[in-house]
């Protein structure tokens, strides 16, 4: 459920008609909802109340400080993959024992930052990340706490690019190279290795993949007879784009509790588009309709550098016009945005109600690497980011202007 | 050719050691060659001579001011796609007639800029945009040259991403619409309808596809009797990523004469890899070696951020080590970032030289496409832009900081 839907027959956010959020603050624009935000996150709690997890929100879905102030003032941790991340982390003032750092290139800067920074743990990714850890720890004088990523090599039915735990996969330690780690765990004086981290990937919409992964991860704890004090189970529940029907957060809880009821230790989980997916959308203009003979092309006022996800990962997207429509195109249509490559694209081969230049779009489930991954490709400035509650609106995030995209350029005489 | 190489066992760019420079300006790194970027200018220059053609340097391949300010000094005018294109062009001061605009999408406010910035012309992309910017024209009193992008319909061996010109492609006008639109050219009264634009697609390596194309176009002028004063027969040559053997630019040129020699009128070329691409490289440091049963993951602190185009073209390039290294791992090796994506590698299944924590590795080729792709996704501030001439090296952009990403960001009172 969330709250951008049509009222008779002109889309809203929550009480404020799209129409008008456009023309105030212009397109394209990413536009959250307040009220879908919050309830994501309590949907979640709820669901796992049994286990009071620590629930951390993956920030790599999306960033922006206002939506995080949100989130950390509910009671939500951080999953950081980046020192830019804890910087920013930090400055909505989460607490740092709710911050977990999950990356295979964790530099020495950014692992030296987060020591100084007292965060909870290290999901670490490699034998030799551990040794350069413990390296760090040492030179700092500190005991830092670790969770190992275990990789259990599981086949996943989403996108590749989001599958990330089959083996050959550049993500987390086969069980064996666990098994090794944790029986020499006391040898590392510096490090506290007491968790356990399963993160097998994203948009996962059924609880097969995740109970198959989990199993594995519970049986290689009992049968080792390894103490642990925190179970990171990551994040990946899949949300709804076009028709899928993924498990719910009950469906989800009640699938893998009995799993780990028994496992004495604090559970923690890392949402990210669970929480952000369907809370944000991007509005954009239609500019231009081209009718050829094999299709009709919507040109919009956005692009794959504004949001790459059907590009790069052949994502669908709902698209809603902002009035409702009752005619449609004839002719398939493909919505295309400005950049000059034929990758840019929002939606191909849809049947379209029927739009005219002016008119505003609205992609659907943009509030999780949406922004997040946006570029300045084709010199475009990025979009503003807007947040709704209720019948207000707030700017959270300034559009950039021609300036932003040379800043730091320099000519250097001479040349 | 170009100026990165191994000179005894160290890599170089021009005079100047790859290690200093990394050591000096940090990880990761995009550095260009003065010399390499020249060169490839006055190469095509050479071998277009007899038609003297205006050389629109295509500024999405690379848009750093200190790139464009050097080709422009040689003489080059600019190939647009944006407002933010069109800022830029301007300050690095390009005679305004030596701009030509392109893009599907291009909104009133762009289109009254670049008339008002007197451009040479527009190269139109569809029926709607010619009456978009004659109405434009119209409301600011002045005549406006635009030439007509045509759609030839050819197959190419390229990825289907940088191939834009066949049918149902979002770009330019099949035949019959052009046909249509010059035979009544007189009627739109704010524009002068006098060029044809032709761009087939991007890293085309070989000369048949344009010949066609080309040769579509060229009966088509003929044989409707069709009055212009330009040609612009766009960009898309290709460059030597891994083994390609492109054609050069004088078997292009050789290729190509016979078709337009009779043509009178001014000839326009658009490149941008053949001049930028193998004039830059990212270069970058070796974090972690992971040695898994399957194979051996070089991880290193440039990511699909930095650098998407392996990513999302599967493009192939080739990388090499700082130092020139003898034996090789004897897995196969994937050289990855630290993104938590399976999607961030900058190379796959690679037989690979032994290299270690603290190596430099160069990826070729990435002077077209890199930084002007570059995003902050996982929060990482996006790299340093360094310009070697000789044995001088020049910042030429300074690597982004932490607060660089919260640029704009507000988290309003109350929320």
């Amino acid at each position: 459920m969330h709250e951008f839907k049509y009222k008779r027959d002109r889309f809203y956010c929550e009480k404020i008609k799209i129409e008008g959020i456009a023309k105030e603050y212009g397109t394209p624009l990413y536009l959250y909802s307040y009220k879908t935000l919050i309830d994501h996150y309590r949907k979640l709690k709820r669901a796992f109340s049994k286990f009071s997890p620590l629930i951390c929100f993956s920030m790599k879905s999306n960033s922006n400080l206002a939506l995080l102030k949100i989130l950390v003032k509910e009671g939500a941790g951080l999953d950081i993959v980046s020192g830019g991340e804890l910087y920013k982390a930090r400055k909505v003032g989460v607490d740092p024992k709710k911050i977990v750092y999950a990356s295979v290139g964790k530099t020495d800067e950014e692992i030296r930052d987060a020591i100084r920074a007292n965060i909870l743990f290290f999901n670490v990714e490699s034998e030799s990340e551990l040794e350069n850890i413990a390296r760090i720890a040492r030179g700092l004088k500190k005991k830092v706490k670790v969770a190992l990523r275990i990789n259990p090599d599981i086949r996943l039915a989403t996108h590749r690019y989001l599958a990330v735990s089959t083996r050959g996969s550049k993500f987390g330690l086969d069980f064996e190279t666990a098994r090794r780690l944790f029986k020499k765990r006391k040898r590392f004086k510096n490090l506290s290795i007491e968790g356990i981290h399963l993160h097998i990937g994203s948009q996962i919409t059924e609880a097969k993949p995740y109970k198959q992964a989990l199993s594995k991860v519970v049986d290689f704890i009992k049968k080792e007879g390894i103490d642990i004090n925190y179970l990171n189970i990551g994040g990946g529940l899949g949300i709804i784009y076009s028709d899928e029907r993924p498990q719910t957060a009950e469906d989800f809880v009640k699938n893998i509790s009995p799993l780990i009821k028994d496992l004495d230790c604090r559970l923690i989980i890392e949402p990210g588009r669970f929480i952000a997916g369907n809370s944000g959308v991007l509005i954009t203009k239609v500019l231009y309709i081209k009718d050829t003979p094999q299709k009709i092309f919507i040109i919009v006022d956005s692009g794959m550098n504004d949001f790459i996800r059907p590009s790069l990962y052949k994502a669908y997207h709902t698209i809603v016009p902002d009035k409702r429509g009752r005619s449609y195109f004839k002719k398939k249509v493909d919505i295309v945005g400005p950049v000059c490559e034929s990758g840019d694209f929002l939606a191909q081969d849809r049947h379209f109600v029927r739009v005219k230049k002016g008119d505003y779009l609205i992609v659907l489930g943009a509030g999780a690497y949406g922004y997040s991954m946006a570029s300045n490709y084709n010199l475009r400035p990025r979009p503003a980011e807007v947040l709704v509650k209720g019948n207000k609106s707030y700017l959270i995030r300034r559009r950039e202007t021609y300036k932003d995209l040379m800043r730091g350029e320099v000519i250097p005489p001479g040349v």
